[in-house]
């Protein structure tokens, strides 16, 4: 096992830990060392997740303060947000790859603003790197602190960050309308997620002011130099997995300018994929898998076009990137333990 | 029996055919008298819909050819496009009141180009009355041909018609994603309408050119006063019914002006709804029901807002309005048979 | 509104309560006079329940305590068992239709071994009549407490009592199999009522001890004239609304005789039908109506035959069916108010 | 590539097909030689199955006449019966997994009756090794010919078979009841498979003659030792993936025997695994994995035992023990390639 990371993983019992807990167990050069749930310590991984029944040789669930973190090499935070950044804050030893949010903003001021209160740790955000893989390559091996992109910037980032580079769509004016399966809200109890109130449904959330909005917008005037605010709308969808996102932009230059820049852009990466000319991107193209389907559209109004891009919300847009992230910044082959294919139907 | 209208229902065997006969089964003025489905003529309608099994009075199916229209006051057309109009055409006696896409646009050459072929029936576009009811009260008493709006445009109309004409919003500039249940795209045997390609999965469809368009577009032109040109991206979503719009628009003046103007163009309306400041419009709001459910929002950019609308595509998008213009065109009182309750959960 | 029977909901604020609602705002014979949520008292109903938002006429939700029981003519309880017959117990004036178990089991005995605790108000079992209307229409006008049959007794007693009274087959050595959608558990806050447990999947429960064993048992012994055990087995299915039953049955004489039973007995009802040789029955046959499809098959183990049956659970087995004892109770139209077709799809 | 077996996927336009392909991609001692799909001959993969976008090196679908088989050292048949077994008895060189009905049945004038006609090569079945991997790994190295289970099968005889072998339950007056996602029934154009048919909605279908029952009946009569005749019945649930079955059985002795039974026999079984007491077995438990979970239970009635297993119907129940199959066959380690843990949710 010498050639294995040593891996814990906090928050082993929401789904985002769970779906973790899934990639890691089939990765050939991981060890799951510790999974910790505050509230569930003592517990086996087995009684809360009976799809791990089988897995008889996952860890007990513990405490944080009872994980020896000497040993550890890399600690998922898979928290809600606030909660992530004050535990990971007091581990030392490990590498930080976090799923929350706390590491996302750069700006401690901006986190206060969307997330309702002072961050819990802003000595560590400037070590933090922004870990949507294909563009922080470079900087991960170094990093101390991985923030994993929310789901929603995953998918629009990697649909309109080339374009944005290439100066091929204007960064201000974009306007996009989100849609995501159920599990990206958690396990928690709350009515808006029970069966009956989801399913044969749809309906929009978080109008206006959603908390991925000033994630996206950092991101974005990175690369364009300059401030951008977009729109942005999600809505809930009766499937348990899978996002898909519609940018509608207004082109620099021609349609064929910005599929060239799609195209190069991502010719050679393992896991995004600009579909031919045509097909509409479905979440049942990725489905448990870490890949990204995208496409751009003509639009009906002149000099518009459509953008659009699915994920698998629960891997591509959190655990199967961190896992990602991780491969790279621990140098190992960056498709480790990610290649399943989708699993469709 | 001699106070009920006689209905005929032309296209009997597909979801629109069945929804208009679940209501009609218990309109307290309607008589179904005859119905129509070429490629089943001879079946028992229990033949083909089972959950009417135990509606044993409803007529056998029939051919066209085979009605006496002569006793017949009102036709629905259940058909797809051109079919209806072709057979439609060739009826004399009934008022036509037509779900397909046939009579909807006011220009035959539009039609063409939209719907790949020359107008069947062109002679009776100009009598045909666009009835989305609640805009079209004044024309449908004397209407000899009732066209249906689609279900797209019924929600995004319904949004936005009393803000174009109040001026609250620019014609232009209008940008709307929607969602539909699987239902709207018919009984066919399709591999995009399998279970198992729909289920737990998401999509676009129609991308720039959907045949809702130039519909909604001449609508929205009227009002206007000038040519629109709108960006309008439909998604499929696994449910059977329902249907949801989300309208980015660019505000005239302001939010609360907007609100007004919704506000007070629907008091009185029966079947549309101005939800309270704050509450997201939801399909679940709507399912089984002529209603119609609508809010605005503040977006994130400035001088935008959202206009969101949910509509039962079968019901309010197709056979409930049907119903409701019936009502009114034959002088009716127009909640009449469509006061049934959302089915919630 | 002097024609109108005044109605009190207890427990309005859960599925159960919100259908009866929904049936009773089409009733032409009813007024909602009370509607009752100890928890939410002094909200509206649109607050907890969106698709009544245009349904302004809706009373405030309040406490029991709050009514003046002396104006009602009917209080159907919609509550968790033990607190309804807690509460009802208390209520004088109006009649008693009660939606929970708690008056179902004529022993008080029974009941403590089953619901974990002794009966709240074992002085008014001697009244309570057991309201599976079709089975109950002489002793329903007398009734003083009228205690509505659990879902899944509805479904098994409509398809196997007439089987049984005719001695068609034996009336132990019956095994059931059901399915349910997720509304008959509620909208309480379970972690296994969440989408994402409950979409894309299925389940058994409560396998061996369901309670609603004691009371098919008890219904069918009183008509075999001797104690009946049976295996009754049901199972979570990803759906919103639905129970079908799978009875496999030891025939005592043909299959023939045995169908002749049920098309005798069920030949002028409005709500049971007996479905074509052949022809399996179907949830979708029956979603938010009243309506009970049944029919029986040869099993491929000789002298067995299989009943199956299909109801909406909560309608039939829960709202409707209350509507429906109420009509009958009061001497009212057994159909009225309950007339709408299935919705399909 | 000398390391690795090459095989043949005969029906590769089918689910089935698609999901050998899926687990085939990622299995590291297998190449895709060929994708036969005659009606599709000369496609890609990725024009059929859009998720498979990314995986450009998937050879181009074939006619099976076109293929070189002596390069082949194996060829899995995903087609329908009577198809399947006209093809595969023509090709020579490559063993043959046969995942459709055609070489399950020992007796061909059993086949007959039940699938309609004349056995297609009924030269083959005295050589095929009935493939149910954990009760045929003795046979499998040397069969040229393995029929791989019915998906209900696996599910029943894994549940069953140990049971009688101990015997500890009585082999005949078993009941079946069965639920199964809709991927099962396939791709073709079905109206029955429609979203808007299944969607929210449940049936039974196959009712007293579905086509699995001989081939449960031929297992268990062979370790009963006499003929055995069983009740069993299935039902569609709005589900992609996945199969449940729910066997009442009657015990032989005591119900910690069977347990017993069941333990040992599974104790070192890698896809097979016996919950723990009182954990209800649940498809979310093994969606899109190999594995299989299985309980027992006490019933209500006396001496009488409920068995319940869950798989995946496209994986343990298909094309998952086909690649289970083919490990023996060649003598790889059983797991190869299967070891992904289930995706939940």
């Amino acid at each position: 096992m010498t050639d294995r990371l040593r891996i814990a993983v906090l928050g082993a019992s929401g789904y985002t830990g769970a779906d973790l807990v899934r990639l890691a167990l089939t990765h050939p050069r991981v060890e799951i060392t510790a999974l910790v749930a505050n509230a569930k310590a003592g517990q086996a991984m087995q009684a809360i997740w009976p799809h791990f029944a089988p897995y008889r040789a996952l860890p007990t669930l513990v405490q944080a303060d009872d994980v020896d973190w000497s040993g550890i090499d890399a600690v998922f935070g898979c928290l809600p947000h606030a909660t992530s950044a004050e535990l990971l804050s007091k581990i030392e030893g490990p590498r930080i790859i976090d799923l929350s949010a706390d590491f996302r903003l750069k700006d401690a001021a901006t986190y206060a603003d969307w997330y309702g209160g002072a961050h819990p740790a802003p000595e560590l955000l400037p070590q933090a790197v922004y870990g949507l893989t294909e563009f922080a390559r470079a900087a991960l091996p170094a990093a101390s602190v991985v923030a994993c992109p929310g789901c929603y910037p995953t998918a629009v980032l990697l649909a309109l960050l080339p374009l944005v580079e290439a100066g091929a769509i204007a960064a201000d004016r974009i306007t996009v309308n989100a849609l995501s399966g159920v599990s990206g809200s958690g396990r928690g109890l709350k009515e808006a997620n029970l069966f009956a109130e989801v399913a044969e449904a749809v309906h929009p959330y978080g109008i206006g002011h959603h908390r991925h909005m000033p994630e996206m917008e950092q991101e974005l005037a990175l690369r364009a130099g300059r401030p951008v605010t977009i729109s942005f709308t999600p809505h809930l969808v009766p499937m348990n997995r899978g996002e898909l996102v519609t940018c509608v932009v207004e082109l620099a230059g021609g349609l064929a300018e910005a599929r060239t820049a799609l195209a190069t852009r991502y010719a050679d990466e393992p896991f995004v994929h600009l579909l031919p000319e045509g097909v509409a991107p479905a979440t049942r193209m990725v489905r448990g898998s870490n890949n990204t389907v995208i496409n751009i559209f003509a639009d009906r109004v002149p000099g518009r076009a459509l953008v659009i891009a699915a994920i698998d919300n629960l891997v591509k847009g959190s655990s199967g990137q961190a896992i990602q992230n991780m491969n790279v910044a621990f140098g190992l082959p960056e498709t480790l333990g990610l290649e399943a294919a989708p699993l469709f139907p």
